[in-house]
């Protein structure tokens, strides 16, 4: 369930043997947190498919460790185990064009105490950490120690470092891991923020049990983040999942990207205000969406073509990496099914039968998905013991 | 390397450790056998990343089970160990809408005898099998035993049974594999014709050394297969790589796929040659590349603008799963710059700056390449060992 794991140096070895089962028991302690229970060595057993000796073996050395409390059971059941508290916390930062989300979690990843700010979208990546660091200080209060960070960016991210100008420009060439390692003094693992938003639905909102799925953001950028194999998919430079620069209209709007007629420009918020502003100036997407909600049959026209529209775009991703679910988040999923019942009939109009139905959801994480995936990075990276 | 491969029934024990390390000397020896070498026990090792003692034991088991052979060294180079031709043989068999290709390979995958036959277009299932199975017969000869048969059909392929009535209808809704399986008295694994494109490409063409690769097949239909992390990537019902169904056009010619100006009716050769009857009448593809070659600006225009349309539905793919190589095969990919350069312009044209410069190639292996692909997983499928 790792994102991504160093390669075991000597593979079927018996100490990278040891080592892999080591991680098998934290990964199962961290899933069974997400649900809040504390699994026996028996369950521990079945769950990692290890010999019950070894996972006694594994538990003692773990908990002589520091890392795992053992609880005695009561009745027939034997004592349960779970990650400790005294081994520490991460944190999950979330940077928009205009936001800034921090949050505080334990090292199976649940969030413990979370903060959102508005931020001017002039902001260079200085001040932004500056910013975080403040907000984290404040939210670590009693807690601690921080043991790893996990940053998310509305850019296409690659070795750490945003590779847009044209998307992200107070972040462009930045090495942005180290930057934040500098300001944070623990390890920084950084990603794009549609992709935190992918992991954080596989392992706590609605991709669970979903081996390969999709996460789409639409704000007032458009990407998405993917899951193969349960686990997050990069592509070869780690630039996967921008969905939001797919042609729609090769003659169409000019986009930030350099290109034209990308989805983006069809159905990102910023789009769609700038559309409806000759009917209704000034008006916020929740305004956009009560007035559709009321009947305002402008505001209702634009929120239906920006889903067939996205439906489009949701035809390519399914005819060419057939997810068994497609998860929309990011602020326009405030429109509920006046966005996603259209982009469902796009998606029938344009993918092939056998696809044709996947399943369009919104995402029940809602706007904290970002903040909760880096919050599942830097649990699932840090490195608890060494291999 | 291999395709798929079930998992060990009890992950971190000692047995499923034993046979994991079997498979992966296997497959180091069936890597080897494609390069037509035969490494000593302490290559192995280190290909492997197992002790030197551990390959020795298990080199000695093959050996005695009849699936390698060790050839005394020369001088201070140590006893060369290589798959056994006494280990039987495997088949890929490669059905089209208008040929078959048959052959038989070694277990390393590498192809021994091959034969390619037209086929009427109205062939049904049982009669396809019958005329593969002929052809079979007779390329065996005295070779043998057969062990494990790979089949490509041109149309999405969930769980061994065509998923589409519109794209392949002889084999509609048919347990391929069952149907298969009880002509040739083997076990036989079925796959999208696209993807064993891919599957050849990576092991033995120009995807080698890619670990994130896309495959195009452009013939009288258009799909892909895709490679993620050195395997063939399905999706989750197994349909995975239909770029042919890209909508291109919304209000564009109806496909056979149901929908309307999907890339195939821009970009199959079915399509262009149905483009250039006005000038050409009853041009082959053959004769469509040899006009622009000398000048035609019909043909040329043709293929140019199958090779823009191309470029927008690969500048889709990329921006969404970055590979880090597009390889073109099939019939059209005969028509080499006049169709490739024009796609490098539509990617450039349509893809997000970071991955407008991925490479676009033809296909080293041509029109043999789903064939080689259903040997190669004929080969890595076969059991040589029991788990």
């Amino acid at each position: 369930m790792s994102v991504t794991r160093p390669p075991a140096s000597a593979p079927g070895s018996t100490s990278s043997l040891k080592a892999a089962n080591q991680h098998r028991v934290l990964d199962a302690l961290r899933d069974a947190q997400v649900e809040d229970d504390a699994p026996t060595q028996a369950e521990l057993a079945r769950v990692t498919g290890l010999a019950p000796a070894t996972v006694s073996n594994i538990v003692r050395e773990l908990a002589a460790a520091g890392l795992v409390d053992t609880v005695p059971g009561s009745g027939r059941r034997g004592s349960a185990v779970r990650l400790s508290s005294r081994a520490g916390v991460v944190a999950g930062i979330d940077f928009g064009h205009s936001h800034v989300g921090v949050a505080v979690g334990d090292l199976g990843g649940r969030v413990l105490a979370e903060e959102r700010a508005r931020t001017p979208d002039t902001l260079g990546h200085e001040q932004a950490l500056a910013l975080a660091s403040s907000i984290l200080t404040r939210l670590l209060d009693e807690r601690g120690p921080l043991r790893h960070v996990g940053l998310g960016l509305p850019a296409p991210v690659k070795n750490n470092v945003v590779r847009s100008a044209a998307i992200f420009p107070g972040w462009d060439e930045v090495d942005t891991s180290s930057a934040a390692e500098a300001v944070f003094g623990v390890p920084v693992d950084v990603e794009n923020d549609a992709n935190l938003g992918a992991l954080a639905e596989h392992r706590q909102g609605n991709g669970r049990g979903h081996s390969t799925s999709v996460f789409v953001k639409i704000a007032s950028g458009v990407g998405a983040g993917i899951i193969v194999d349960d686990k997050l998919f990069h592509g070869a430079d780690g630039t996967a999942g921008e969905i939001g620069h797919l042609t729609i209209n090769e003659q169409g709007p000019m986009c930030r990207c350099g290109s034209r007629g990308c989805l983006e420009t069809y159905t990102s918020s910023e789009h769609i205000l700038r559309l409806v502003a000759t009917t209704l100036p000034d008006a916020t997407l929740q305004d956009l969406v009560t007035e559709a909600t009321s009947g305002n049959v402008s505001a209702q026209r634009a929120l239906e073509d920006a889903g067939l529209h996205l439906g489009w775009a949701l035809a390519s991703l399914v005819n060419l990496l057939n997810p068994s679910i497609v998860i929309v988040g990011g602020e326009m999923v405030s429109a509920g099914d006046l966005l996603l019942e259209p982009a469902r009939t796009g998606l029938r109009r344009h993918a092939l039968d056998a696809v044709a139905q996947t399943p369009i959801v919104a995402s029940g994480l809602g706007q904290r998905a970002s903040m909760v995936g880096a919050v599942l990075l830097a649990a699932e990276r840090t490195e608890l013991v060494s291999d």
